[in-house]
């Protein structure tokens, strides 16, 4: 049995304790054919892999009534893994959602970091750097590099830590944003977690 | 007498009490035989402009050492306008700066309204919504709309009210902010009333 989170640009594979990784550009599906459990916010796939008999679509197995509509399953599968806490997932989007005693308590949008870096470079070629990830965060910035990083990094870890709960860090980013949010835990299997948690509830393993 | 703020787009005049703006693309500085005393970050016209014998680069007569080299001038003559507090000029971008005493401490650099919808509509089009400027900022989002608007603004609201100090709103989005900030004073003249102090300082008028 394998578990699979699918994004625009790749399948995430989890099979037992390793994990890998494939372009969904190159990678064909049909090659699989032990069972794989899946969630994907790729919508050019779908109908590949819903006419595939051995990929599930973990999908239908959320009890949805606690989510919004339009609330990427991604979102969801972290939510489900955490008990209490504010989770990061850092990735081309940032989300961050709240979890308090077992309840979604909602959550928000923020971008990515190098789709904030295209948009300060897009705003004025002066304002082209790279994110300053060592910023002292508790000193207003005098140079352009440090002004951008505040206004992206500093911003976020404010409302990020005013929840005043654990904060839990995931997505391809997770170990950068931990430079900045240095009380965070790091679980780059979040996702997965939830999704074995869904396993469970629907009695599958 | 003539005040004028260029931006990349605008020439924003101030004639004694009356405001006016032209294009940077069809107005003719030639046309103007008053003295105009400006600032501008354009940089496209600053050839034009500095063989204009009636037009004065207020650059020139700030002490600069309070700021830093690359620190925009439209930035510089809001800080010289405020004595004590933190200004939002919300345009193209969002600049940030404090002023203790009138003290500068720094700033930082946030997108502006435009630029960060671009943004979140680039990186999926499902969130492509315009900002919702009506949001409760003590909710957590349960809509894609909300989600990306308290992205937006919360963020950025919790950051500036950390400071506990008066907020001064300025810039072309100015009257939009407000909604947010909700204990600030807007001042759309505010780079104008700097420009009028370092006129007085360099005892020109």
């Amino acid at each position: 049995m394998l578990l699979c989170d699918i994004g625009n640009t790749s399948y995430h594979f989890l099979n037992g304790d390793k994990e890998f990784k494939e372009s969904t550009l190159t990678f064909d599906p049909r090659t699989i054919k032990e069972k794989v459990y899946y969630i994907s916010v790729n919508k050019k796939l779908q109908d590949l892999l819903q006419s595939l008999e051995n990929w599930i679509d973990l999908s239908s197995f959320i009890g949805k009534a606690k989510y919004y509509k339009t609330m990427g399953v991604d979102r969801i599968m972290a939510v489900e893994a955490v008990k209490h806490g504010i989770i990061i997932d850092a990735g081309s989007a940032v989300t961050v959602d709240v979890v308090k005693e077992g309840r979604f308590e909602g959550g928000f949008i923020y971008p990515g970091m190098a789709a904030m870096q295209k948009t300060y470079k897009d705003i004025s070629p002066l304002l082209n750097y790279s994110f300053n990830f060592e910023l002292n965060l508790d000193k207003m910035p005098k140079n352009s590099q440090d002004a951008i990083s505040y206004g992206y990094l500093k911003t976020l870890y404010c409302e990020v830590v005013s929840h005043k709960m654990p904060v839990i860090l995931t997505g391809g980013d997770a170990a950068v944003f931990a430079k900045i949010f240095k009380e965070a835990t790091v679980d780059e299997r979040l996702i997965f977690k939830g999704m074995k948690k869904i396993l469970q509830k629907a009695d599958i393993c």
